[in-house]
């Protein structure tokens, strides 16, 4: 089982702690982006996972390919070209302080590549599972062209594709909405994965859910599934995640699936104490194609899912670094904390 | 409107997060004083305030003005003198660990200045709000003279005068208990802000609430404001705060206002996982002045007030860093603490 | 009074905060061990204690030598020797991510430390207490031997020995199951202290308790105490910590304590945001020692030890850096948290 | 006497110390420019100096005018628009490794600013002095523009107009040679600033000088200056910079200045341990600024700025954080870094 | 081309800069050691290098191996076994205070592992050159024997074979002389690196050269390298490096290289402001066999191998992280550490 | 042999490494003071050594302690009273550029201190050698008269007495001038230890030598010593330090000393990558005391205090954190900086 992910990777600019920027005159500096965070937390996994980009050609794009290189993730597939490298900046917030999210993206590398520079059929020799978001569509005419191009040659090419739906309302900005794009690319899709509010701005398919409130009637995931499952054929199954924001330290965390023949709820984690939230969705989805690859029921799938973005949540950075035992140990019930020594 | 603030401001010297004293070789430097907060409040809310000081004439103070500067404080008025940089210095607390400060304020600038090195006609030019605390006639003999000799010079030009007692016990070491002054002082005073430990300790009036327990009566705030109101007929209206301290990590907050015709009280604040409470009562006053010139309604003012004071609870520092965007966000109910992006 | 605690002090390397290793290039350096940090608590809490162990004649000997000048611990009969300093590295944990140690301790100066280094009947002269933990005959045959003769030349010396069973699983390698050390070092203790694992694993013996799950019955830990002194009729009396680990960050921390004419439980702590919880067990004993020498009330000096080690757990690093009025504080019912200034 | 300066601000980011990027996940953030740069040295030398430019709506755009107004420079001609942050990546080198400067501009907002956004004639008013530089014509056409129009608006006001060359040969890539837009500008300049590169790359005037080699052959500096003032006749001095550079740490740094009347070469400067070379030559423009204003003699003004700038490479960032006193006790022939205490 | 480096790495342990250990409670931790820093260099340099070493099963030897992958050394051949990871603990020194290395080093997985744990032709498959030092060896009878099995197996396959003779005075305690071991094993070497020392302790082969003294005579260098190869028929080729240390901060640095056809010497670098000096042989090595192979004249391999060392020392951390072309920009002449921008 | 000091410690606070104050929100914190500096390097020399002064009765008075105790000097006889701590903030300088220091010494704790709270004849009990500067005498009246009090007691006891003349220009503020008092001072001291300008601003003794200039004539200062001598009877022997101020970074350090009998010149060091200059002059004290009681050869004892003190100025913060095998290297003529592994 060979997994590709594309994307774009960021470079992660935010100040200590949680400090505001330039209460010291420092940022800690990292890479993430959806579709990296997922290859790491596979890599991170165990399994065989490559990931596919477009980087600039400098220091910075060199000390990104390191950064994915030290967890084991196959580097061969990503190019170097015009453009820069897109930054996002992090406000940590805390109590009722959200944090908050600066995206400095315009003109990145993948958000100007001609689409062209990717041969798919090239890339995608040897790959069994490929995954990619709603975001790279989101970023530029260009990019969306590419995000399309790569899925119609996955599914010929009969590779499982799996889809982060993820809207990103501060992006799509050339001209499309969302939901014109991300309906198309959806029927490529074998695998969904969404929140509530991805489902309605990507795909424009509602249920009566209050996603601002803090506590979700969980009771309406299932009809939301049904939905999208009726107007999708191709997929397979969606995962929908249920996040209840008590306060920036406090979420609780759940999700459930639905595969037309079943429908699972998780259990849900009490997250009190969050110490970084992005690419909390992120480690969800890396969490669930490994389930899916390695346990027979889907309901053990979910649960080792859920747990690692569970786990996610104590891990500063984008990138969720926890072993299988570390996950499986939290979805078999040990959840109390107590150190191992 | 313009806004002049006056006392004392203080160097910060604080261990790294919740190490103790010298546990590294490291402290973190930063400025802070109830008026200097204030004014920092006000002008991070885009109004046009000035403070007044004097400060020692070494580099130290030349920072301190430079820090202010930044955030738009007028500092044209600050005054350059003999003595020295008061300090303090904080160690920050957790769960049953309190945090503690330790004064090393004494031969300050500020208590040893002369009261004629401040000609407040001259200082009240162009003012139309004044605001100074309990703090400053706590200081010294002149530092007290130097307080009365201003607002009543405040009072003569027609200025509101907003007032924080603000009781410290560890201060008051001159010969004067703090109700001789600041029954005085608070004659002169339109506006007053307290807790009840500060009415009791400053005004010498009490309902029978038990400051020291976790969990306040609030019923009987009512009754205090009252008994203020009743005393001090100048005085327009008295806000005070309701902070229930669950531990040094979780307190409850809230406030109310009674101007006699009304009384509020404001949404209480679950804030369970404080990163700075220093400057938290400031912040409330500073929410306030802002509250009092920007809505109609006495109630809109105390929720501005009591949401700017809760988000200081999540900032480093004494200054509240946020914007009136972020108060009026929470004021307005959200307090989910989702990511901003 | 003069204390004496026998032990492997290890140098304790962490990374900072929440990160995980080497997720900056950086290790927080401390030093820490059962008895060393027993001894420190003794010292902060204005004892007379003195530390014996045998450390590496190097560099960072000598400066594990200072760290405990520091504080007032008698460092003169620590001898130096061959062999290396012990190291553990810890990865703290938050919410259901546990705290990871990991021991690399093999051929430290104690464990190859041969028994007649140390001569105890010139080490305890002028000695009244002796405590030492189950840690040290883990180590190594060498290691049991010393411990064994330590605690029979105290008993023969008259001196009061005091002993934390401390079982820790990943040691005991050296072909000895704890309990057949434990059983015969036992029977020379005069206070037992121990949580119920540690007399389950040390002393096989047992009542049924959960020990993994959160919530403790702690009914059932009078009987157990009963069963202990029951079996070691030298033993004046046994105190059980009593933790529930509900995630990381918040365990729930009480004792009870038993000399066999009385049962006390102590008052339960609900330590929320857990900043160190190393050295937690460890602070307990220091404060029991402390309580047993200063109070008459075998409750009152339970008290002491339960608020000691619940102070531990907002204190960074392994030694409990507080005093006796912070503990008494607590004890006395003020867990507040309101800023002292 | 007002001075205005108007260019681009860019966020430097650079990691600690003498480190590689990413050898730890820290970036020190700073801000910086040439025309901020002179802007800055001039506040801190007491003038009155206000600094234009075009800054993204967004949190770091509003960090980055705080950071210009702590140190006193006026901001209140500062427009934000479209585009972004402006970002230049800096790694330190040391002996015979070279500092590199990794350039991340495109699409900056002053790059893409309309010329329209600035009203010259309203922007000058109140203006004695102008400062420009050679980077701002090298980031796009619209940027050319409007550094030709400022320089238009600047001489039709009788406004002083000074302007350092600072040729940089990886901008310049919309399509025009340096010496096509810079021979324009420079015939509406004053006081012109320059290195010898500068001189031939911008103005496309040369004497044989191996600008290479550490060593320097400084008789050829008046002859060079010479050509220039002939070519440009409304030019009234230039100030030509002289480093030899032995090494990353080592460099020596003089000056020579020249009226047509006068040729002065100024004392050299043996800076063996240098602390931060960028922003050095901006120092040696706010010195000459500072210095031609303040002194009756030529030579006078340019030891002032040799010296200023000698002293910026012992400070970190880009602005030269020095006072008029420690300038003036240099250029006075104190040297010796002698502790004052 | 191929490349094998095997050896032992290092956990690294360095308090903050110039800091003394425990000055604050911090270390740099970070991993090194003679043959792991060659196959740095060449992945540095973009050849094809793998390293093999055994490394203990834990998080400590999981976080090596990333480190190492990072910078794209194959590391398919480490192998994970009993014991520990290898530590040093360095303190930097300045001017005439030197830098003081103690090693942590017994028991670790590569003195304990068993001859039999490698197969070396199953490890040599493939490889073309293969890469060792006089460190390994030195480590314990073991290691000893598999140094050599690891030499003779090389030959066999007519794999070059280059060796550091590196001699390390506190190793070599298991009972052999290092002379003993290393004359047998520099028989099968073809290219052998070593400074004066080295080959007189390992070899023992001397010409009469001061070691201990800050200026080297380096015509005597010939001589010693003509008797080294008379010594050896089988060796192809002997590099001397000459490290003249006039103080911590301040060696100048050189070598030359002898293939009984030709001797040439290298430029001589004046390092004044040394940042770290640790890896700055192993750096030479990496940059000798990087030249050999890619450079027809034998000197310029040496320069390039003399320039890579040279700018080592501007680098923190054991690994070299310059490129080919900073290398080349340094041996074709230009090191004026002029700012490239 | 036990040695006592006395005199005044203070807080230490300096932006890191060479940042300018508040360029971050940090500072560095450490302790430092000329008697105790004196004290620690005593300690680390292995003498006997106690350490008298008087500290504030808080936390940073009890860190103060703390810090000293590790040294393992003996504190057994610091008071703690009214008042502060004493503050001295620092910034260092580079190249041209001096460090700068700021006293914030007024109101402590030692300058208000009553003489009665010493009792010399107590303090002095078991003491053979006292140890004391010129700065305790210069902070005001009463700790003159302290000063005055302590060396007459000494004498009378036949304590050996040494005194660091260390004229500061910027304490000597309560009405009298420096000669005025060190003159008494000095006719009870048997070892004198001074610089050029400390002989003439204490005791009016000058010959001519530019003090300013970088370069010493080191030739006349065996007349000065003579001319002290000669005016002090009592005074057994004279030690001048002759610094040599090239820059911030590089001091050339070398000294004599004068017993009548004899007088020597030391070698002179060149100090060229200063890493903190300040205690410089009092690791000069310390390893004068330990050679003049170590050493037969009065230069012996004069070779080793130079090293010692040249060693220092590789050493972060007040105290010298080398040993005598250290120092006794440098002595023997090892100055060469080669890494010792």
């Amino acid at each position: 089982m060979k997994i590709l992910t594309f994307g774009e990777i960021l470079l992660r600019l935010k100040p200590p702690g949680l400090e505001r920027f330039f209460q010291s005159p420092i940022m800690e500096a990292s890479f993430g982006g959806g579709e990296a965070n997922v290859a790491v937390s596979l890599a991170n996994f165990g399994m065989d996972v490559q990931y596919c980009t477009v980087l600039p050609n400098n220091v910075i794009g060199d000390e990104c390919i390191k950064e994915l290189r030290q967890f084991g993730v196959d580097v061969s597939k990503v190019k170097r070209g015009e453009g820069r490298m897109g930054i996002y900046f992090l406000e940590s917030g805390a109590n009722q302080l959200p944090s908050k999210v600066t995206y400095d993206r315009s003109g990145s590398s993948i958000a100007i590549a001609q689409p062209e520079l990717f041969n798919w059929n090239e890339i995608f020799d040897g790959i069994d599972w490929y995954h990619i978001t709603g975001i790279t569509p989101a970023l530029s005419e260009t990019a969306m062209e590419l995000s399309l191009a790569s899925v119609k040659a996955a599914k010929e090419k009969g590779i499982t594709v799996s889809c982060d739906l993820n809207f990103r309302k501060n992006l799509w900005k050339y001209g499309k909405k969302a939901s014109e794009v991300m309906r198309e690319l959806a029927s490529y899709v074998d695998i969904a994965i969404a929140n509530e509010e991805d489902v309605q701005k990507s795909l424009e398919i509602t249920v009566d859910i209050d996603v601002e409130s803090g506590s979700l009637d969980r009771s309406k995931y299932k009809a939301l599934g049904d939905k999208v499952l009726a107007s999708y054929p191709n997929m397979k199954l969606i995962a929908i995640t249920l996040r209840e924001s008590k306060s920036a330290d406090h979420n609780d965390w759940a999700a459930c699936i639905n595969n037309r023949a079943h429908f699972y709820e998780s259990k849900k984690y009490h997250i009190t104490d969050i110490v970084d939230r992005v690419g909390g969705g992120d480690s969800f989805a890396g969490g669930l194609i490994y389930g899916l690859n390695h346990y027979q029921e889907l309901s053990a799938a979910l649960e080792f899912a859920v747990a690692a973005s569970c786990l996610k949540h104590s891990i500063i950075g984008d990138f969720n670094r926890v072993s299988v035992s570390d996950v499986e140990k939290l979805a078999n019930g040990d959840g109390s904390g107590r150190v191992q020594r």
